[in-house]
């Protein structure tokens, strides 16, 4: 028998450990690793069990477990929405994850995600655009510049070396902060009263809106000749952000379509419009953008082996800072059939001595 | 907006406290009050979100995922079923869960599950007795002496009384274990060599065995009329414990009939063989036993209800002692729509600090 240290022991990287990796690491150097063990999951996309999520919902949002596994690790992520969350000083999307040896069913890591969901869509964006956008693109418009929003900008910053950003954002404060934030780093920041204004000469259009019914943000007039869409926002049943006119002069990349039929963009069209799965243009097996004119969709609304990417990103790098605290998660007992005898243990540990003879 | 304290904050019952809480509240205590927790939410079955597990298969074993939901709290328990796990020092099955508000999303409770699952194996096993074993039951056979032996024992004796136990498995040094913990505690209790000597005279008999594919533990011979049979091992697809004819003389009741049928000693029979869905015992809308005479048999295989009952009480418990820490698993910007702005106070908060003017 083979004697491990600390069986009980789960590696926790918490809110706090999350911030100072990411910091430590580089936020630069985060997105571009990160996009890196995403495309590389992309590129094996086959080999990985793709459950849906599993959902329980009330009035007021949604609570999410979206597993996956590639037959060695298992992942899955906590995530939930609830729009009206801020009103009471919490997020409308907080999330956590758990990576796991698939082989023995122990997991390996427990994770905040909330800043690390926020980073792997960004990188996941970011990565589609690599493949999708025209590789000349130089200016984004970013429409919606809520909690997710700089994350998008410097993921497109670290991977195509986007600078110049036009923001817009219903609330003009959001557009503030956004651009506070991004100060500093390079960037060409043109804040924007008007989507319209928001998208004049942009290469890329990333939306990213929240709490919005089925809310129009993008029209036909909005978008030109070339135009790469990143379709980040409003991702559920009843809630998209292009027009469906927009949607249909489009060339559709989606991540899992049985998904994104259901959440993203696409749920406007016919349940047979072809659409084409981004795992197969980063492997080549099928075309990406077919010409300088063409419109190129990106209809994302997230999925669970862009999580397991991020958890094994994560796993991968604690393991050279000790940037995580030790949880006591599982039981190992001196006899792994002795459960109920940890019991006994622990008891005459909390007994008062006997008195030595 | 109500300033809630320390919104990161998620309570966390670590195995250490979980040991504690157990043996601070007394087992017997801890058994009666989760088996009362468990009673109250089996009569308010209905209004529970019931939905199958979501599992993900390897050679050696299964990660599961088993959520639930009563429309105000949510909960859902990871789970792993190894069984060569034992070999390296690890154990078959380990667990935790979470609990969560359903109306924000937010996770108010992290716990280890392993302990507490063996605990409210036991509970829910001793429950389903209480309504189906003969009110006179003096004897228990154990056949099975591995980690969750002693767990149905003290709750046997917590809620029925039960205090002979006759004690039988393959490995002899599995009895003696089983027997050894149990020392002291007023069980009259006999070691057997056979499962034939075991079940001699017992009125309730309890199987909990593991590692086995469609192992006949029990035959025709050995269940005398007025018997209740507790089946708690051995419930998964291809695995049983009991033999057909058992099964098909016992009055069958179980937890949640889609899950029982794949899971349980009934996939050994068809699909639509008349079963009594427990809850409906419980608040009376079914008949439990008929007869002094009847072979009861409680199919148990273990249902999300359960833990979420066991979550809820842990819950309930720790607000009391403090026997929990404070887990930073939440991000609680000051601003809830800026997530980013927390990467550029952390990494402003790291820097050297600037003279001051």
């Amino acid at each position: 028998m083979t004697i491990h240290p600390k069986l009980n022991v789960v590696p926790f990287v918490s809110v706090d450990h999350m911030l100072k990796l990411v910091l430590k690491t580089g936020i630069d150097t985060f997105l571009k690793e990160l996009a890196a063990y995403i495309e590389e999951d992309f590129r094996r996309w086959p080999v990985f069990d793709k459950t849906p999520r599993v959902p329980a919902h009330s009035p007021e949002g949604v609570i999410e477990l979206m597993p996956t596994s590639d037959g060695t690790l298992y992942s899955f992520k906590y995530v939930n929405g609830h729009p009206q969350n801020p009103r009471e000083g919490r997020q409308t999307v907080t999330a956590f994850g758990v990576l796991s040896d698939l082989h023995n069913g122990y997991p390996v890591l427990l994770s905040e995600m909330t800043i690390l969901t926020a980073l792997r869509t960004a990188a996941t964006s970011a990565l589609a655009a690599k493949y999708l956008a025209r590789p000349t693109a130089q200016t984004m418009a970013i429409i919606g510049n809520g909690a997710q929003s700089e994350f998008q900008a410097r993921a497109f910053q670290a991977l195509l070396g986007i600078r110049k950003l036009r923001l817009y954002d219903l609330d003009p404060a959001a557009t503030r902060k956004c651009a506070r934030n991004l100060e500093g780093l390079g960037f060409d920041i043109v804040p924007c009263s008007t989507v319209d204004e928001a998208v004049e000469g942009a290469d890329i259009i990333t939306t990213i809106t929240a709490d919005k019914r089925n809310a129009t943000i993008l029209t036909d007039n909005h978008v030109g000749p070339g135009v790469h869409i990143n379709a980040v926002g409003g991702d559920s049943p009843g809630k998209t952000e292009l027009s469906r006119e927009v949607v249909l002069k489009s060339a559709i990349f989606v991540e899992f379509p049985p998904q994104t039929r259901i959440e993203g963009e696409i749920q406007q069209l016919a349940p047979d419009h072809p659409v084409t799965e981004l795992w197969q243009v980063i492997t080549g097996a099928a075309a990406g953008r077919a010409s300088e004119h063409q419109i190129t969709l990106f209809d994302s609304v997230g999925f669970a082996i862009e999580d397991f990417s991020a958890l094994r990103y994560v796993h991968d790098k604690i393991s050279g800072p000790a940037l995580f605290e030790e949880l006591d998660l599982l039981v190992d007992p001196d006899d792994p059939k002795d459960l109920y005898g940890m019991l006994v243990r622990c008891e005459q540990a909390m007994l008062p001595r006997a008195k030595a003879s």
